[in-house]
């Protein structure tokens, strides 16, 4: 009990982090893909495929540099016209897209010494660890960044309902083979917990978005669960229980993060494609 | 040697394709995509790996798909302001990405039939194979069309110039492990061909590019033969010695286009940075 309320503690930059948002958000969520993405390639070590770490560093670091880029040319007409400009948008990441294919390819040419794993899981790591929690950066760099809490919110919300209504009424394994303590009842639970919070929310700083906290928290508490059980698949695989032991009584960033990463983009997705349409609709009520 | 003639006429249709160049060539390269990732794919059996077909034919398909809005968005104003212009630009990118990873993770969850290989395979192919071959589509959709031309003649003329180098002068050893044959002699050949078969090009049909086509004869021929060679670590590794045998003598799909896959986006990003950039600057002369 003693670690875990430390280990509370220990959550509580993270917490600040949130509320500063922006661009201090910004900056946790590149530390978090870059040590997530360590955590996930040490994993692998116990299969004996070994991903390459500086290039999944230098690809990240590279992508959260664009998005920087990309928002400064935004608010900066001047930028726009110069560098930034010579492209278009989408081809800024085309570009980040083909080099970290191709720095993993290349990766492969000393050929005695790896095998084709070791490209095929780094680009796996950069895509579903750096670029999954970049989504959340840009989130927090949008008009809607407020959204941000929501990201926590499901995620956290949905783990701890699920395990409580697990505990006190779950009967019907969910998915004996994957996690074999998940229950139907608990999902339904984390479900229900994810929605009554993110409307409580809602309610108390969104009240606007009221309607779309709700929807978003039903939707984000079920990709949550499946970011959870990612996780444990991949665990499974590689024979290891937790991530890391960064975070004592909780496993290392990644086991605390698995659920963050899957609800970070569909919230991002939410906010700019339902909501952005509401705006350009016309629909949009200050907050 | 009438089977080389033969699949010589087999190579026509392409050249027909690269005439008409525009939609048809976009079309041309949907098709290889997906013929080339089937290849790549198979290619995997032999290590007992199964990507998912299905998952990457939704998600290169779905790349094309979205590739054509993009740019019939651009010529037509209202669709852009519709729903096409919900997201910008590089949001429905994101938005391909995330999905197509999510997808190639949640194919894990029949954890007992499945291996992590499975689902890093397949984001690996759709990336490699799809992705890369989608920038020759984009480069055939933009102002500077003809270049894919170089595209083709920097890799063949690479591979052509390089074996008959090899052939008479070879002596020194490029890279045994990986390609046994290949010598330093022949890639120097290799590069002379592909800079001098450019230039040609230039002078003849775009002579205002001159310049550009040479330098892209050179970088093109370098990267043509990482191409090449990354097959090879592929194939060497899986143990085969062709990806396919669709045109009798040459192999499949992926063994006559590996270096394909590496020029393309090259010469597509060359043409939006650096001509664009000049283009920007208002060096532009019509040709």
């Amino acid at each position: 009990m003693k670690t875990r309320v430390l280990s509370g503690l220990i959550m509580l930059p993270l917490l600040i982090i949130v509320i500063f948002n922006g661009w201090v958000l910004y900056a946790g969520c590149l530390a978090i893909s870059l040590m997530a993405c360590y955590e996930f390639f040490r994993g692998f070590r116990e299969l004996d495929i070994k991903p390459s770490y500086p290039i999944a560093v230098c690809s990240i670091v590279a992508l959260y540099l664009l998005g920087m880029l990309k928002e400064l040319a935004e608010k900066d007409g001047d930028l726009a016209t110069s560098w930034m400009g010579l492209f278009r948008a989408e081809q800024w990441t085309y570009l980040w897209i083909f080099a970290t294919i191709l720095a993993c390819l290349l990766y492969l040419f000393s050929i005695e010494k790896r095998k084709i794993d070791d490209a095929t899981v780094t680009i796996t790591g950069v895509f579903y660890v750096g670029f999954f929690c970049y989504l959340i950066g840009e989130l927090a760099l949008s008009e809607m960044n407020i959204l941000v809490w929501l990201v926590i919110i499901t995620a956290f919300g949905t783990d701890i309902c699920a395990y409580f209504a697990g505990v006190t009424m779950g009967k019907h394994k969910l998915c004996p083979k994957i996690s074999p303590k998940k229950t139907w009842e608990g999902a339904i639970g984390g479900i229900l917990g994810s929605v009554i919070l993110s409307g409580i929310f809602g309610l108390i700083f969104a009240k606007p978005l009221l309607i779309h906290c709700l929807i978003i928290g039903f939707l984000a508490s079920i990709v949550s669960m499946f970011g959870d059980l990612t996780a444990s698949i991949f665990k499974r695989k590689m024979g290891i229980k937790d991530y890391g032991n960064l975070i004592p009584g909780h496993g290392g960033i990644l086991d605390r993060f698995d659920s963050v990463l899957f609800t970070g983009p569909v919230i991002y997705f939410y906010a700019s494609l339902i909501i952005g349409a509401a705006f350009a609709e016309g629909y949009w009520i200050e907050f």
